[in-house]
């Protein structure tokens, strides 16, 4: 039996394992992120793979990163969170294990991760993610491949126009789908709900201290789960919205299965619920033909380490 | 040298035509569409192509058509401006013919025209093609390969989500891209304009006999090449929406190239200038990084035909 | 005690009555409208007026009709629903019955009549009401009279920007509120839903013959009602909608009290309900003043003739 | 001739003027703001009003300024940029200088010193007036009055919902005209566009030393007066938005003039050309019917102090 590391760097943690061919990880390790310090994060991954590889017989390495990487998959352009800029991060990789390694953007690795071996593990063929955490990340899948783009900047799922002349994205353009269907947004949208309506939003505010500018997601996760009406109505917002996206994909890539990840699915069918009801509204046309099924994501923050240990395995 | 057949099923005209390798159409015919009448069309298919290959050795027949196609390319599921419901058309035509035969839909068969031999040639991986006639079609290729979808009906660009609330769609959406980048839109466009400036589009309504109503596209291109101002505003109106799609493309798969086809085109730089500011601005974020290029369509009506023609060469 | 009349007159009817200074309609009678014959239109009038002033002392009619009035109240310049054009009517009603005449726009009689006998009776400056029949009309009165504007075409509420680049509007507009928050986008979202999950929506089906088509409005308020979940997410469809220009009507003339009629209102706290919640939740800023409250309109089909009559009386 | 005294409270500065019954400002002063110490703030006021009352028979002392006033006209309910919150106003000043003393938000003075002394003083009944600063301020005069609200809170155009789910508002709303329509909005446009297209915005951003973030509002009219396109572009657009709102006020008030003030209207044609244009396109309806003309404010910055003093000769 083969087996490989994956490597997940995100902004406060990096996430390590060894992980076999079915997709078990068999050993998991974990270090602080020293984001603002580009050589020291670098460090924290190569420490981690040799920790990781001691005394076994490793394959390959994949780590993945938020972030732009070029398209020979070796090195980072940009990352949101980290100092990295230009950064060949491969090559350092791969020199200090001698081991192949292969670099990959988050949003990718943990859609191949539900791909291979979580809720779409069943499809052979196409598959798109829709990552929800602070942003909208995307992943997508056809013909049993990653999309990558010609210029390795394919699935920014996240920037899909949602509201012309809307919300200001950080990405400059005005009325992205990040500012409607991600964590920031459902956060936005029960602060602004519970100062102006402070006492049908007790429930979430007692969980806040009172402060609306305290609430985060969480939060509005347990209350809506133990009942608050705002909270239930914001996660039905951020619902409506996802669902017109993830119609917008299935529009254009009609794929086998589509699977939505990140924080906000543990609302369960609080989330799910309304974003399937929008999902099939904007599809009213297709009615009469068979549509992809929308499914939580299964491997939880396992997906980034999984993901990236598969593609390696892969090279 | 191989030659195949590639047939171009249209609401009112049928063209078909002897297609060789290099996608030059060796000998063309034409006839008009019985659309009304399930079985004449079908016969006027089956008459061209026995016409067409008469005295010559045919490889292979390609029929492409408006619709819906299942994912097998076998059967037209339904078709917008044809009497065809589940019509099984490759096997009526290859048992006539005694051919091989593919049927495909017309946005896939244009952009695989203008990916093989047209606007996209020189890219060997990826594309996305908008068609803008009365509707917006779409065609994608990735990794060389038409992306077909799940159930067959991939690409269709016209059903993306635009101005949420917005214009109802024939699909029964409200707010699609077809509702503000077709052809129709171009011309309810610049109805609802003359009608409120006849003076400033006095030469407009002078091609129309005065009447808004009876404008048509052809005469709003026509009006704005001659610097008619409310027909180029028309034109820019269409291009901005046109470019906010084509970066959601660029966001979504990031192709090699993106091409607009369809009879706008026409307007050269009129509609092409508005929509490549229109795209850049969207993809602000993206400045630092390379994008794919928008390139107008290079094969104009033949497109169908040989798209048609090269696919069933690659049954 | 002195009486005048009221007219209304409507697409389909017209109705008069004989109304006392506390707006209670002593006598009340109705005739058919001959809608496309702009004489008998008229006499239809003169003859309910003669009627009705038969044996009574009268000091004044008023006359109310949908379309734009010119400033000095006397002339028809354009009806809907009507075959007049420019039609002096205030004159001809005046000779034929001898008595002085006025003549007022739909919309704003029926806030007359609600600010003076109805839901804003105790209101004794200012109120704006929203009518919402198959289109959106209004009604303002500031400092207690009649806002009329300049041209006399103050209050076309049904005519504000609500969604841009929306669904078309007679008027030549994109996306006014009339397309959102009127009794035919009520039936047409209701229609949409219909189409698009018939199975939820059965309840309403079943009332209109299994036909998407046939559903009519109150279908929807009886659905709705009886708790067909689909009719009731529709009334909280335009309740949104509605509530957003209600706060803009606080934004901008600050009322004592905003008001809805129309047959919609028959819906009662579905409709009344998620209008108030979006007009406050719109309304955020001011979270810390007060604002006027909205009420439902109380005098039903009767407010044309009593504020009609009201009028007349304040000449 | 009586003479009165005007104040105008800004953040920066406040002004003050005696002026006599036509409108003339005969004498002027003005002092910094200590804007964030509620006490220094009123005692700048009372040393003004004395100093420019000394010698000279005042009737009265109009005050405006920035926020929310309450309906007796005597205290500020809250003054975005300044300390102010329930100050008691009125009676201080009175108290102070011995005189009658009004207090009034600031968008109205200005709309009442255009109305009686500005680009409005050939209408006798109503105007609407847009002022364009930083934020979007409004005044509305029917009757020959101000529109004061019941709450003395009426005309606050900015906060009129634009873009549904669009750029989030200070107020807590998403859309506001105030978002896409103001000095802040043709900033943050500019920029934009600066980033995205160095190239083409090189005269604008040559003013501004080559920094994107430095381009302030009159930067951008100076480029914009010099032919810079993308200037020129970025008032047009603020002009499309402005143009809605006023055409929203034409369908509501149908008042006799709209006025269009602020800093902004140095820009000309370029900016009042756009707005007329999109103006009258949204009143596509009103064709046939005269609708109040758009000019632009004559007054300035003197508006403040002659609207306050004029405001105080009417008590």
């Amino acid at each position: 039996m083969t087996l490989t590391i994956g490597i997940d760097v995100g902004g406060t943690k990096v996430a390590g394992g060894v992980v076999d061919e079915t997709g078990k990880v068999l050993v998991h390790a974990r270090r602080d992120t020293p984001a603002e310090d580009v050589a020291k994060t670098r460090d924290v991954i190569t420490d981690l793979v040799s920790e990781l590889a001691a005394g076994r017989s490793i394959e390959a390495v994949g780590v993945g990163a938020a972030g732009w990487i070029d398209a020979s998959r070796s090195t980072v352009l940009f990352a949101p969170n980290l100092a990295w800029r230009d950064e060949p991060l491969r090559d350092y990789v791969s020199n200090k294990s001698g081991l192949p390694v292969i670099v990959e953007n988050d949003g990718n690795v943990a859609a191949w991760a539900e791909f291979r071996h979580g809720a779409a593990r069943h499809a052979d063929d196409s598959m798109v993610m829709f990552t929800i955490g602070t942003g909208v990340g995307g992943g997508i899948v056809l013909g049993g491949e990653l999309v990558r783009g010609a210029h390795g900047i394919a699935a920014e799922l996240g920037h899909m126009l949602t509201v012309p002349d809307g919300h200001q994205c950080g990405c400059g353009r005005l009325g992205c789908i990040e500012q409607y269907a991600s964590g920031s947004a459902l956060v936005r949208f029960a602060r602004a709900a519970a100062r102006q309506e402070p006492n049908r939003a007790a429930a979430l505010l007692e969980l806040a201290g009172g402060e609306a500018e305290a609430i985060t997601g969480p939060m509005v996760t347990a209350a809506a789960k133990g009942g608050d009406p705002v909270s239930i109505e914001v996660f039905a917002q951020v619902g409506r919205w996802l669902g017109t996206s993830l119609a917008d994909m299935a529009q254009i890539l009609d794929p086998q299965v589509l699977v939505v990840g990140g924080g906000v699915i543990e609302a369960g069918d609080l989330l799910m619920g309304p974003t399937r009801r929008s999902y099939l509204e904007s599809l009213a046309q297709r009615s009469r033909l068979p549509v992809a099924e929308i499914r939580p994501a299964e491997l939880g923050n396992r997906a980034g380490v999984i993901g990236a240990a598969d593609l390696a395995r892969r090279m």
